[in-house]
């Protein structure tokens, strides 16, 4: 199955390894110069390559505006090291970069500033997630940024619909609940490619995720399964949803411009006849998270230094003396937030709870898993579950427009 | 004939693009995207080349001590860009830096910065001298850096001395009149190789030489001929430095300064089996020098920006906003210097003239062309000598103890 933006069917890793607590000391040594060095060759590529790409597209002029060659421009670069640096990279790799203006100006668009995108990606190694998925899942070190693993198939899904895909981001103004896709990549090491793309994290940097749902709009094998609800954080779905009594508390004005953009995206997607995709839900129980905030405040806490890595603490956070701390840096450095409080261009995908809510959370939401177009593989999904469940009943494997429906009916029942 | 070294057989280009005037006002517009477009494709990948060779060096560790590896290390980036960035850089081309951690700690221990080397060599494009010599010649925009072209044998021969070279350089503390080695590259341009040695100008980046010497300590064949005469800035010889009756008027303590870097880098040559270098000697008439600096300053000078290497004013000097200003930059922006004063850090090789000498000067003293080994090309060339002189004639091409000797004899002689 194809899928793009966070995997929903995976439990995601950027949640379970959010921090704990925002006051939570780390001691770790500042080193001048910073050393691509992951546990993974891979990585250390993608980390070198971005590195560059930034470093490049900083001598390369903005364009007036984009025109229909930069939707298919590439730039590649091979690297060839003769007994230099072999402690650090592979001697040999390549690395190429798709469409590098199109991204660049949906990062602008996004609100990105390159060079605070070039340090949450290089600055230090991304973690590695749980690997459920059908790929390798990263999130930046600093939370803010998803690193995912696609097929080559999908980069073509992705070329096919990325002139449309700009075009909607122009329109709405940046505003969306659609993946903010940043980046795409090819690594070569060992013959060996690939493929990753790079997206804003939907969850917050910061708020730990309690609980998580990934709501399709049909009641149709969309339940959890008891594998998956013993998890530390389970996927949860429309189903459990509605057994849950599961309710997103926000003001009229929040749901009204929730449901806004949803149309909106939806509305894009069906005109790209793409379906399939969920609605990523991510709850932050704010008294919960204060709780946990004060467990880990504990001495033995102290001095975590993020092992799920794999890296010593001195090679995690370097330090590039007046340079941009990246994306979350800056906010993270001048403002202490409180329980519950999260920056708004930070994590853009994040509603407060209502006043009158009967407890306090914060809600992510976004549309996940939109590169599936109504294609042959889809066909042969929906005669599979029509034999399954006979024809008629409410299956999930729709045409696109009767998907979106539906999907819109159920999302706009979501709330309190 | 192999030739390193600014070539004292060609007249410096970076001595007639000298500035005329250090307050002549340059209104240069300032952009923010650094573009590497200069007139010449190879050129604009050796800017890019040195500008991602000083950005991927700073995230590699310096080596505890340099192995023998490291000099026979090298890294090869090859670029293909598709539909990106064609109009400032060839769509595919190849960098390759020669022992990068080994020119990296030789211009530690000259004295020069990494980002000062990076901002002074791809800041703005490197000026063409005007190619009388075998190969091409650049001064860096800022005057302070050569770049020579050399032959793939020259390279071969960097890579025989270029250990002894560096121990040479540690054990006088960078304190040589050799010329400083500071990068080798390789610039491959549509299938064609391009060998580039960086080096620090021997001359000054500011004060113009008015007076050229190439000495070689022989006399026969030593002088220059009418037509190197007639130039603006000819070479002259060791025949005609006697013919002239000039002198080099410092202080004792100066020559004995100069003679004992000249010995040591001498011996130091003659360890290599090395001959055939010159002794290149620039004068700046001080005097002359503030002439030409008030002339320069009339209203139909103001705009002059530098046509030389025929870009416009706005594409030659970026801004990196609070990035280094290359070598010269700190010094040019915070202390102006009065006539026929220099700054030593910078004009290395520069020697005021003693208090009661006839006329205020500044001597520049270097070695040039140490790149030609006692091998069998200069067998060749000792064997036409004699049949041309007669043998026991006073030839320059002899061997390289002999030929120390009476070089050491007429340099120690060419002072007042």
């Amino acid at each position: 199955m194809a899928s793009l933006g966070n995997s929903g069917s995976a439990s995601s890793p950027m949640v379970m390894l959010a921090p704990k607590t925002k006051t939570k000391k780390r001691h770790f040594m500042q080193q001048k110069v910073k050393v691509f060095r992951a546990s993974d060759p891979m990585l250390s590529v993608f980390m070198w390559g971005v590195n560059h790409s930034i470093n490049d597209l900083n001598q390369v002029p903005v364009p007036v505006m984009l025109l229909p060659d930069d939707f298919k421009a590439n730039t590649k670069i091979k690297v060839n090291n003769h007994l230099f640096n072999k402690e650090n990279l592979p001697s040999h790799f390549e690395f190429k970069e798709y469409c590098p203006q199109v991204f660049r100006n949906l990062r602008e668009r996004f609100g990105i500033e390159d060079l605070d995108y070039q340090a949450s990606l290089a600055r230090s190694a991304p973690m590695k997630g749980d690997g459920q998925g059908e790929g390798l899942l990263f999130t930046s070190y600093d939370r803010t940024l998803i690193v995912k693993q696609i097929s080559s198939e999908e980069v073509a899904d992705m070329h096919n619909i990325l002139s449309e895909y700009h075009q909607h981001i122009v329109k709405c103004h940046g505003s969306t609940l659609l993946p903010q896709f940043l980046g795409m990549y090819r690594i070569t090491v060992e013959s060996e490619d690939t493929y990753l793309i790079v997206m804003r994290n939907m969850f917050s940097h910061r708020l730990l995720v309690h609980r998580k749902y990934d709501l399709k709009g049909s009641l149709v094998d969309r339940e959890a399964s008891d594998k998956e609800k013993v998890k530390e954080l389970p996927t949860f779905k429309d189903m459990d949803f509605r057994n849950n009594m599961q309710k997103v508390y926000v003001t009229e004005e929040q749901k009204e411009k929730m449901m806004e953009k949803l149309n909106r995206d939806v509305e894009f997607l069906v005109k790209l006849k793409i379906m399939d995709y969920s609605l990523l839900l991510g709850i932050h129980d704010v008294a919960r998270g204060e709780r946990e905030e004060e467990e880990a405040e504990e001495p033995c806490y102290e001095d975590d230094a993020d092992p799920e890595n794999g890296l010593a603490p001195a090679l995690q956070v370097g330090s590039y003396g007046t340079s941009p701390e990246g994306i979350a840096g800056y906010m993270n450095s001048i403002k202490p937030l409180g329980p519950g409080e999260f920056d708004p261009y930070i994590d853009v995908y994040a509603v407060k709870s209502a006043p009158g809510a009967p407890q306090r959370e914060v809600y992510f939401m976004g549309l996940i898993d939109v590169l599936t177009q109504y294609d042959t593989k889809k066909k042969a999904a929906h005669a599979a579950k029509t034999v399954k469940h006979g024809a008629g009943a409410e299956i999930s494997t729709v045409h696109p427009e009767q998907y979106a429906k539906r999907f819109r009916e159920f999302i706009s029942n979501i709330f309190a």
